[in-house]
């Protein structure tokens, strides 16, 4: 393997000493970009283009080309994992994922299993192809969804607006969640130890509906789940420790326990003072975020305050680490020029704060 | 006026002594019920319902002849205001509210003004008629949609997933908002005070949307302009103080911050644990929630535990005030039957934790 040329992110993960804050963002290989949209028409479906390890790489590395990230994320989805257990999934334009064979009854729960990890292995290919073509820039993110945020998928059968479905099971039949996310946490292990092992450099989980959940279901129904798969990670690649980033969307309020789930570094939304996040876990883990998506929108004066806002609200770095990015996916309708300006306040802005510290 | 029979609602929000916990649900007049479907059913539409007395009075006391509520709610809607304002509401079935004329340019903007309060007159009309047939059972609670939540839909003109355009106005205009927020929130308190005037005893503003907003924003475009509607209230009706209740769907992170706007209560989703709530503003104002309404699926069982569950959570009542709640509308989908079970164990497990304070 190629030596690694940009490793600020990493080490911003692991809390050490970087000369300006890195910055990614969630989605950025997507939609927004037009040579996306094109490669995309080409592969005619999104699955196609997920399961293509060529167009997956193509993808993942598009907006490496246009902006001065300091990561790549693997392009994927996190339903890859149920689709290996043969619940079906289809994108329907427009409507979003959807699965042919979701769980609503004590035998489809009873009937499912872990995958067997050769269904998988596109992923992993496009993992190996993506580390060769990258050739060292930055370091490649692998993901997976939580146990629990691909478990509401798996029930509900597509997205959601108020969680009825996993939830009636969750409070009628606990035993027949905690099934699902058993096999769920085993089968995200083994796909997370697969990326590593075909290259990955970090790993995300995204737990993307674990602040559905009620404060007293959170631990029992996401985080011990969420805990399980960490504590089985392979952590070295190359000589060097792989981080672990865990988001839970809306878990703001729960980040002190989330912090002590094992993961070097935890996700925030715009819903979070960062200043006060690192407060209320004294530095513990790093932390990444949290720019609400929809600055974008606002003309390159108000991305570059709001930019700033948070590399202020963190403060000087000190013995903390802070990765840029925002709170959730970057919407497919943002103009490429806000992220180009976006990138170059990151960039340029923080160095202050790191030379401080 | 008749004398009032059950105060327990309106005492528990001041915080003075009560025998057991008061309860009543969001939207507890509603689809849940088949007696409100078939009254729909006659009324021909959403808007028929809510702009006719007779109408709004009567699904308004349904839910109080099957359960035994602490309070009633007037059956309304939060976009009374802005279709007062001429945008031109519809609800079209199984999408929800529609504006024909959304605000979208700062021509839109400068057009809008506070309505002439006798277009609302069927909301006051209401409020009386259900005061006089309600005959002192319980309190009737008015409400209104917080000026930033109604800006949403103005602007967005219909509900959204991401509320893009309303953002991307804020951060780029801001001056167009706040000119929305500052006509919205004089709107909302003549029209709360003329509920009050009507009969209402007590008041909630539902700022259904103001946990969408980033941190750093939050106090600018939502809570300044919920507690100016605050400050300008009459607050006393018969001889009575009239209570303010203020809920910030998602906003359990900004709780000191919320509960010092002026309200007495502050309601609170299902992500927040009530006694950490409690303690964070060491009692200053009443918590009214915050059962997960999905909750009322999992069977009588779980029912009557998680309804437990909240009131330990909430501890021993001593100097607090606590309101049971859902953390959102109950679910048009919930079988009637768990409503019965919850006010049955909320009624009589309460009892102990009054009895020792």
């Amino acid at each position: 393997m190629p030596e690694l040329k940009n490793d600020v992110f990493l080490r911003a993960l692991m809390r050490e000493p970087v000369p300006y804050t890195p910055l990614w963002l969630m989605r950025q290989a997507g939609r927004y970009l037009p040579e996306y949209r094109e490669t995309r028409a080409r592969a005619g479906s999104f699955l196609n283009l997920a399961q293509n390890p060529e167009y997956a790489c193509e993808v993942t590395l598009q907006p490496l080309r246009r902006f001065d990230f300091d990561a790549a994320i693997l392009f994927s989805d996190i339903l890859t994992i149920p689709h290996a257990m043969g619940l079906g999934l289809d994108f329907i334009t427009g409507e979003g994922p959807k699965f042919a064979h979701p769980l609503r009854t004590e035998d489809d729960v009873s009937k499912l299993q872990v995958p067997d990890m050769a269904k998988l292995q596109y992923v992993f290919d496009a993992v190996a192809l993506i580390r060769k073509e990258l050739d060292g820039k930055v370091p490649l993110i692998g993901f997976a969804g939580s146990p629990w945020t691909i478990a509401c998928y798996m029930v509900e059968g597509q997205g959601s607006s108020d969680y009825r479905l996993i939830k009636s099971m969750m409070y009628s039949r606990p035993d027949l969640v905690h099934r699902i996310l058993d096999i769920n946490a085993q089968a995200t292990l083994q796909y997370l130890n697969q990326q590593v092992e075909a290259g990955a450099q970090a790993v995300m989980i995204f737990d993307s509906w674990g602040g559905v959940l009620a404060d007293n279901m959170f631990d029992d129904f996401s985080l011990q789940y969420t805990r399980r798969v960490i504590s089985g990670l392979k952590r070295e690649r190359d000589g060097r420790k792989v981080p672990v980033i865990v988001f839970t969307k809306g878990g703001g309020q729960w980040l002190e326990r989330i912090a002590q789930c094992g993961a070097d570094a935890v996700g925030l939304d715009w819903t979070v003072n960062l200043g006060q996040a690192r407060q209320r876990i004294n530095d513990s883990v790093a932390l990444q975020g949290n720019l609400d998506p929809n600055v974008l929108f606002g003309g390159e004066e108000a991305v570059r305050a709001q930019a700033r806002s948070v590399i202020d609200d963190f403060g000087p770095v000190g013995n903390g680490g802070h990765v840029f990015n925002l709170g959730h996916g970057i919407s497919q309708f943002t103009p490429p020029e806000a992220v180009a300006a976006l990138v170059d306040e990151v960039h340029t802005y923080s160095r202050s704060k790191h030379s401080q510290s």
